[in-house]
């Protein structure tokens, strides 16, 4: 990189602090969590294990976990008037604005006092948000005012209970653990990183997040896999994509769910939660969308030489769960948290201000001229 | 710098960016925006013209600005739902959660639908956070309602009639205004640095914002005032002053106020702020706190080598017009908005994802045990 000028190149490849949690790119298939490898997690682990390894630094205990999952069971339900606030969106919001109203408002009636909370914050903020999500959605989109307890035992069962109402089968909420799992951590990203620098002055677990979950927001971060969706949505068949996409390419029109800033080969992710996709389509009973999705991969490959990420697949997943597609990035959020807290105890653990520098650019040294002057 | 381990260490001196918005240390007094000293603007030009000047690279000419006060004028009040809202945040919530949690609803109901409404974006929130502020403030500690539309000409004046529901005297307005220059800039310091990581996904200017200021409620960044006033309250007099000052730094505990992470000499904003606050006093007709707060001053150079910088005369002249200490974070916001805005504004302009890399320093690779032998 030498001789490189790197300023206002997004401090790529630049270290800005130290980190325990996450390599990417570097050891195993691509992606660990802790040391652990994210395909060995999502095959013999669940979430809230994930989380507690996260927030913790180990995997739990058969006790750890049954108290984890105990305490965050406690901690699903929402304050009234954070309902009244939720009522208070309309149903053409961006969904991402709910999720960062919803967890600004709720550090106003239960902040974190000091940093000895910093669990419980995060661990409510983890609770709380598949009901954030789902009492704003339902109530505006369907009129109903929903109960935001359920009796399901994991965090991705519950999200689907209170989405569709009803008990979700077992492939699915194995399916929503796997998902949530993958979603989970990745260094040092945009929206950690807005979480470490919030975390930096030592302020609260929840400005922390908000301000995670608005970066999270932009279409260069989050939102990839709702634009896949978007995309395949359209297609008729495999020919038809390959097609489609032909002249997309031809078009110079951007294609979302391929290719990674920092995976040069492929995403550890992708071959995890595509095989997942499939078994969702056999149970699904119409096979085409899954279909259609390996024509748009093998296509991009074979002309791009570019791969699928994390998100391509994640969008027939969550289809043929029926999940509706402006929920996928808030989704990502209820999983994310668990990243970003755990960031954010780490920043403070070791803490320095970040504050960089800037290049100037602008106008000389001037005076101000009388205003019936200019 | 050569052979510095810089990573950990908060970015400190490491360029993340171009702009040509401000210098800080570098050129004039200290502090410029746009080119011009602050001092000039703080003496020859209004708050408008210097958000104006943020916001579009120059000064306004008469009919610019006659244009742009109307318009910001125009977006003072607030809509019903926010301000139900508001009502629903309790007297004992931090004032910085609110301000984050008004922001971010706002988005949710005025969204910014595409970039080419991002001054239409900061117009609004720089008009808004005044009546945010003092409609929870009001109605949470006084029980009122107030109306959120005042007749006064300027955002400062705006701010005091709505906080106190009387008309500001001419020197409390300028003092306002003043103020609110001074505090209406400075770099990429760490709030600001959270707007331009959030603006670098391509988010919207209500997220940008929102992060900002949950990074400002840090008490390594914004709330030094605060702590200066809860400290020169306790004081009975210069001497008690310089006495209890001793104590402290025997004890070896933080006196806020002092010293700052750029300036090494003086803080360009503390020889305004010091003769407004000076002017202010003779007015209350008590000048005990401002005679307590010079011999802070004189006690801190002539012991640490300390000086004053922009937070600590800002102590007493916010007291003398009788704003209550818990709002002078939030007053932060009000101004320093422009700032952010216009750091998003010129990200957008010339943007790439910022995205820095990590030390890794945890686990070697391990695999998941079953959990019942962990």
């Amino acid at each position: 990189m030498t001789g490189k000028k790197l300023t206002g190149a997004g401090l790529r490849g630049q270290s800005a602090g130290e980190t325990k949690l996450c390599t990417v790119g570097k050891t195993g298939s691509g992606l660990t969590y802790c040391g652990y490898d994210v395909a060995d997690l999502s095959e013999n682990a669940t979430f809230e294990e994930v989380a507690y390894l996260l927030f913790n630094g180990e995997l739990p205990t058969v006790d750890q976990l049954a108290a984890y999952k105990a305490e965050l069971k406690s901690m699903r339900d929402l304050p009234k008037e954070l309902k009244l606030v939720l009522q208070h969106i309309p149903a053409d919001a961006h969904p991402m604005d709910v999720m960062r109203t919803g967890c600004s408002f709720l550090g106003n009636l239960e902040p974190e006092a000091d940093f000895s909370e910093q669990n419980k914050a995060a661990n409510r903020l983890l609770a709380a948000f598949p009901a954030i999500m789902c009492y704003w959605y339902r109530y505006s989109h369907e009129g109903e005012e929903i109960d935001c307890v359920t009796d399901e035992e994991s965090l991705g069962g519950h999200f689907l209970k209170l989405l569709r109402g009803e008990t979700p089968s077992e492939l699915h909420r194995r399916v929503m653990d796997v998902s949530l799992i993958l979603y989970a951590e990745h260094e040092f990203n945009a929206s950690t990183f807005t979480a470490r620098v919030c975390a930096s002055t030592l302020s609260d677990m929840f400005s922390c997040v908000t301000g995670a979950i608005g970066t999270l927001r932009g279409p260069l971060h989050g939102g990839a896999n709702e634009a896949a969706m978007d995309m395949i949505e359209k297609f008729k068949s495999p020919e038809d994509a390959k097609e489609q996409m032909a002249g997309m390419l031809a078009r110079k029109e951007k294609i979302m769910g391929f290719g990674h800033a920092i995976y040069s080969e492929s995403d550890p992710r992708n071959v995890i939660i595509k095989a997942w996709s499939e078994k969702l389509a056999g149970e699904f009973g119409d096979r085409s969308l899954y279909d259609i999705s390996v024509a748009c991969e093998e296509f991009m490959w074979d002309t791009k030489k570019l791969f699928c990420n994390a998100d391509f697949f994640h969008a027939s997943a969550y289809y043929f769960m029926g999940i509706p597609t402006k929920l996928f990035t808030p989704i990502f959020v209820c999983s994310r948290v668990t990243g970003w807290a755990a960031h954010v105890m780490e920043q403070r653990s070791n803490n320095r201000i970040i504050r960089p520098s800037a290049d100037y650019i602008g106008s000389e040294p001037r005076t101000v001229q009388p205003i019936d002057e200019r």
